[in-house]
């Protein structure tokens, strides 16, 4: 609670109403207090969630909204009681910025699942003001939810792994899933879908891309080095495929149907939905029950995990293939990103973009 | 494939058609081959499935159909490669009498979930042969799929662990949640949920009876030792209740909603469904991602397991709750069953309706 002088600001790009559409749009900073990183965002990948938010999808936006939870960015300043990072240090800040630190999940360090998180933007900071994302000069973010970006890692490369990556690494991790051997598939190829194939690839796994049409067949085998491809609307493939995966990354995220899916699973397979999704999904109790099999749904990770996934990453030598714009290009990525027109990521080059000059 | 002479015949009660009215029936038993038990019917359990499928609600009913899968007989002759059982033995029968033995559910002892398993009755045996059930004077099964009633164990009592005991048990011991301390709900009150809360009881775990109306919450807290009554419809108490619950064993045989129970459960926590419904189960994908929850399915459970869950029966003294009627209640027994009206299993004393007299 500095005096007013001393309030820094910043200068983002804000969706203002429903329309989504960004613009400029500049804002104070709280003051570094003792626990905070004061950071320079150097970029920002750009995940459909952002679009979600800044149109009113899911019904609890408030504006001004300056989207961007796959933050990269150097710190410029800490606080007294922070050890961890020093000035001039690569760090990166993902989907939540607070929790509460004593329910249980907060304990066992999967704060992702605290009931009382802070997101990154489009929520209340512990000071009663909005929270504001990575489409903006800087941060100030308390140091518990700010992860060091490996050396090795390009820092446009690390930023969609803060979120896609994480989101298809965290399951995989936690269910037991990250050993050689297993059977997976990815459903859905886009941000997420894309890091899904090369995690998976990397833990040593035959993964299979499934899609609803032959139009990707190519990128998804040859560029990203998938092992085989299925065409959800060819029933004989999909009659042939039955019964012989362990896991399938459910990246869809849009309402579909599950059953045809379930069906692709052996005994004791999971089918792990990352997709928010408002509308019903539905599914008979046998397609279940007949196989002991399991339809899971994970968000995001937690910090350790981020840690363990970005190590994970440089050491197996992980890539997002990502098309890197300047932020006055935002709203055409937005649309573009909806029509999945893009190949797979968008990051933003906030600091190129020179918001804060 | 003795000669027509040496084929015994015994009487059980079947089902001409849909209307699903059980009547007498004689038919020919297999000769005991050299891996086969004969056995002489004592009790059978009245499972809310044998009404399914005597009416063909699930749409692959043949007739005639002897049902009953929830078996206790006496041994009567053993094969020359039999060496488990002997003359004189008390032995159960469940779902299954047959599986393929080489696929990889069979060769890990998960032989419930072969896709070529043998239903005990409403199937085809691998001599072409019908199989027919436990509601009829004497039975020829596969040693494999005979397993010992211990000692202690009285064979009334015994035959609804046979499939509702079995059914709880299995997936308490498969996704760890044998373990006291537990905090676990059972929905639904039936056969198969009663068998929850003495099961769930015994393993040490807090156990809530989930039902829509206050009217069994006596019964539950009473006579079951439930330690908490919830009804659904108490929307007050549903909301106090959230993110509590570590299971839900979801025994309700038709559509329902998941919503409200998914909200339940704790992170990580698990809607176990075991309920056969034909009508698709809806939820929305947030209800399972903002807490790292699963919706899961199994269905009965091993020869194995059986045989544990009869050992841990035995030892916690736990008994089922029951009806004993005989053979020629069996049409008002399943009328009384299809309107829940019985506390909490029928089951038909065979051996005392001398059908094979």
């Amino acid at each position: 609670m500095g005096s007013l002088e001393m309030e820094r600001t910043t200068t983002g790009w804000a969706a203002r109403d429903p329309t989504g559409v960004l613009s400029p749009y500049t804002y104070t900073l709280r003051n570094t207090g003792p626990e905070d990183v004061y950071l320079k965002v150097t970029y920002c990948g750009v995940c459909h969630t952002d679009i979600h938010q800044t149109k009113n999808d899911l019904g609890m936006s408030n504006y001004p909204m300056v989207p961007g939870h796959e933050v990269v960015g150097e710190v410029l300043e800490v606080g007294s009681d922070v050890t961890k990072y020093k000035v001039g240090d690569v760090v990166g800040v993902g989907a939540l910025v607070g929790s509460c630190r004593q329910c249980n999940p907060c304990q066992s360090n999967i704060e992702q699942y605290c009931n009382k998180r802070i997101w990154s933007y489009n929520d209340v900071y512990t000071d009663g003001k909005p929270t504001q994302g990575g489409f903006s000069g800087a941060m100030v973010v308390d140091q518990k939810f700010v992860v060091k970006i490996p050396e090795g890692l390009a820092a446009e490369q690390a930023a969609p792994l803060l979120c896609a990556g994480l989101t298809v690494y965290s399951p995989l991790r936690h269910f037991n899933l990250n050993k050689p051997g297993l059977k997976g598939a990815i459903l859905g190829l886009g941000g997420v879908g894309h890091m899904g194939v090369k995690v998976a690839k990397a833990m040593g796994h035959h993964v299979t891309v499934i899609s609803s049409s032959n139009k990707k067949k190519v990128e998804a085998m040859d560029d990203l080095g998938a092992d085989a491809y299925l065409v959800s609307t060819d029933s004989d493939h999909m009659l042939q495929a039955m019964d012989r995966l362990d896991y399938i990354l459910d990246t869809v995220p849009v309402a579909h149907p599950l059953e045809p899916y379930l069906s692709l699973l052996k005994v004791d397979g999971r089918l792990i939905i990352m997709g928010v999704i408002g509308e019903p999904l539905k599914f008979v109790s046998p397609m279940i029950m007949l196989g002991r099999k399991s339809i899971s749904g994970t968000f995001v990770g937690s910090i350790e995990e981020t840690g363990e996934m970005l190590e994970f990453c440089k050491e197996k030598g992980i890539s997002s293939q990502i098309e890197v714009v300047k932020m006055d290009y935002i709203n055409k990525a937005f649309e573009r990103l909806e029509k999945n027109d893009v190949r797979y990521r968008f990051v933003v080059d906030v600091a190129g973009s020179k918001l804060d000059a």
